[in-house]
């Protein structure tokens, strides 16, 4: 193969991984807003450290398994909770 | 189901979730990493500033599709692609 098409080979193979991603991370959302709802409407606190804390470790533990850098995953999580707690805050001003 | 069960149920499905994405995301590595090497041996540079915007683009679009919101799309793929110049800036060091 030549370079650009070496190039777009692994490209292509990114490209499909990402297109899971989103379609997970859209799974995820939608989950995680009925958790919102629930909880507000529970009158439970948005936001839940302990449960955060396991998150973590468990993910943390899941990345040194796949080769993944565990502290890159913590960052990872840790995006990922700050918006679905910007949601939930959102549906609980609603209430 | 009681509160607390509904909510682990809601738990454990994204719990699911995540053990997904993080092994997606260490094989997205895999392939970054060997796109790192290739680039530095090819002499091209670590960055693609076209290529990204084309990722962003498509993205969106994905996110639209399937329910997510396509400016935290934009934000997760920025994330992503500044871990991975992060990699191919010390891959291009170590040639």
């Amino acid at each position: 193969m030549s370079v650009p098409e070496q190039l777009a080979s692994y490209r292509a193979s990114i490209d499909n991984i990402d297109a899971a991603l989103v379609h997970l991370l859209a799974e995820r959302f939608k989950i995680t807003q009925a958790v919102g709802r629930f909880k507000a409407e529970a009158g439970l606190d948005a936001s839940d450290p302990g449960r955060e804390d396991e998150q973590i470790a468990r993910l943390r533990a899941l990345a040194e398994e796949s080769g993944l850098d565990p502290g890159f995953t913590e960052s990872f999580l840790r995006f990922i909770v700050s918006e679905v707690i910007r949601h939930h805050e959102a549906i609980a001003r609603e209430q």
